[in-house]
């Protein structure tokens, strides 16, 4: 019996950002966290097949077959074995994923490729899951690929239960509500990131002086924003997006020992930003960096020109890819999988 | 009637940082502050004369006059005023530095020609005041400066008065109590600092979230750094050091609008400073960076040598100066005036 499914994400970007876990079991977050889902400009595809003709379980990551024995692979491979058990199937699994972007250079592989993953398993395994509930199993492999579950604008919420299951993910509004805002993504480095995010934020939670400040200011952040998102107050959105990432980034350099993503190239891209916004008299962009150089610049269509004129003048800038907003995953036929291009049945 | 002196005085760096004010206008502090005073090596040499030969009053800073209607001018100035009226004193003034260092770069330029000046005017004007009125007064011009008018180990108290009469300086430890202790500065950037700390400070103080759990944790470390140099304890001197270093630049990239002083060269430092502690298997030097971003690093004279080779060799470093611990300022005698330089009478 062979169960298969294809599925397409995409990564999403924080603009209310999720650094520091209130249970590490459980992956329940100290704050809740607002981002935008990104269109297919940047998507990964994955296909899962449960078949018994499989001697072993497989996995690829753009071409690059995974250990199953390292333990972050096994982290997020556990989603699987968590999906498989639950629907009573016995067979080895092949999943095989293609990212048309940098992986793990800070540009959210991991939530697009494990939102996949759980879109496309649960599917084969007809496991009729709410979002809700592929949300709860998601964030295991990693906190922040719940949001990718949804289209548009979305809040994880941190919930109060102790035993997690009200800390759940919900679309404030969908993509056509807003459909201006894009982000404009500057590559700073390709290079793979130093300090995962995982251990990274365990690391702030646990040394940082100034942590406690942040868990109160994030869950009134995520209030305004929503509100912003809501009366499509730009403004509104791109000052708190802007000090939330700083904010972020300020507690990641208070970490024993410091935790510093930003580059040169960032550092400038803010400079230029601010100039930007100045020379305009209001603000029409915000920079935001998730765990790694590379900038983030959310504004409206109107300005996609100008914006792209002046990253491609900073030093360092390797490329730049605008995305729009998009609409979450989605299932694909079964000509579109990608399985028998790695694996030999 | 002439009055005359002239003084020698030393920049300052702090282990433990001031940033930020209680009271605006009496220059409190938020938390007090430990730093060590630098020997000569980096020097502001200072000659005030009152004489009624002087048809204005002058102020030349290597060799520039200065603005007396600058606001930032005057309000160093303003110090001179306030000891010439303490002193029934009607002449004018005039008022020559020279620095052997770059000046407003981020090396305390001004703790030093302040320090320098406050010392010469109240010699020159016969006011005999302790320590502890001086510091009352140089803080007046820039805060910090009152840390070098001791030598050694300095704290500067918070004190717990309205009225800041007891947030005064204080030795922990002359000189002579741990020679080996040197600063290695690497000169990252001779251009004048963007934002100067007065009104930086007060954007931090206004503006970051996080700010307002810093000064109980600094409050702390001072008592942690004040036990580390009186047992001569260098491990956590260093870790003291650089952690407050972090906290002080995490809030300033707190701030809104940000204030970023470090550069890609101060990361760079950074990074290699942790690499030699690791792998040393202890830490045998530390980095902190006032406001702007060249490197001071904290270490004893045995690593001298290594840690010269590790600057030399990061990019954008473009000087390095090694500074032992000083004694303070001191009172010059008359043909060392440097008046008659810049001013014909």
């Amino acid at each position: 019996m062979d169960l298969s499914a294809t599925a397409i994400a995409t990564p999403n970007i924080a603009l209310i950002k999720y650094w520091g876990k209130e249970d590490e079991k459980l992956i329940i977050p100290k704050n809740s966290s607002i981002s935008i889902t990104l269109d297919e400009s940047l998507s990964t595809k994955t296909s899962v097949l449960f078949s018994s003709s499989l001697k072993e379980d497989i996995f690829y990551i753009n071409g690059e077959k995974q250990d199953l024995s390292n333990n972050e692979v096994k982290e997020r491979f556990n989603i699987i074995n968590m999906l498989r058990q639950e629907a009573n199937v016995n067979e080895h699994v092949a999943v095989v994923s293609e990212n048309n972007f940098p992986t793990a250079a800070g540009l959210a592989s991991s939530a697009s490729g494990i939102s996949a993953m759980v879109f496309a398993a649960s599917k084969a395994l007809s496991l009729n899951k709410s979002l809700f509930e592929l949300g709860i199993i998601a964030r295991q492999g990693s906190g922040s690929s719940c949001r990718s579950l949804a289209g548009g604008f979305v809040k994880w919420e941190k919930g109060s239960r102790k035993d997690g299951l009200d800390s759940s993910i919900r679309q404030i509004a969908p993509s056509s509500h807003w459909p201006e805002i894009i982000d404009i993504i500057a590559i700073a480095s390709k290079s793979k990131k130093k300090i995962p995010s995982r251990s990274g934020m365990k690391q702030t939670v646990e040394t940082s002086i100034l942590y406690k400040a942040r868990p109160e200011y994030a869950e009134e952040a995520c209030i305004s924003m929503e509100k912003a998102i809501l009366s499509k107050d730009f403004e509104s959105l791109a000052l708190l997006t802007m000090r939330d990432s700083n904010n972020m980034h300020a507690l990641m350099l208070d970490t024993w020992p410091p935790i510093i993503y930003l580059n040169q190239t960032s550092l400038e891209i803010i400079g230029e930003i601010q100039n930007l916004n100045q020379s305009m008299g209001k603000l029409v962009a915000a920079y935001t960096f998730d765990a790694g150089p590379n900038a983030h610049i959310i504004t409206t269509k109107e300005h996609e020109k100008e914006i792209r004129n002046i990253l491609e003048g900073i030093d360092g800038v390797e490329s730049i890819i605008s995305a729009g907003i998009g609409n979450g995953p989605r299932l694909l036929g079964e000509k579109d999988s990608i399985i028998e291009k790695y694996i030999k049945l």
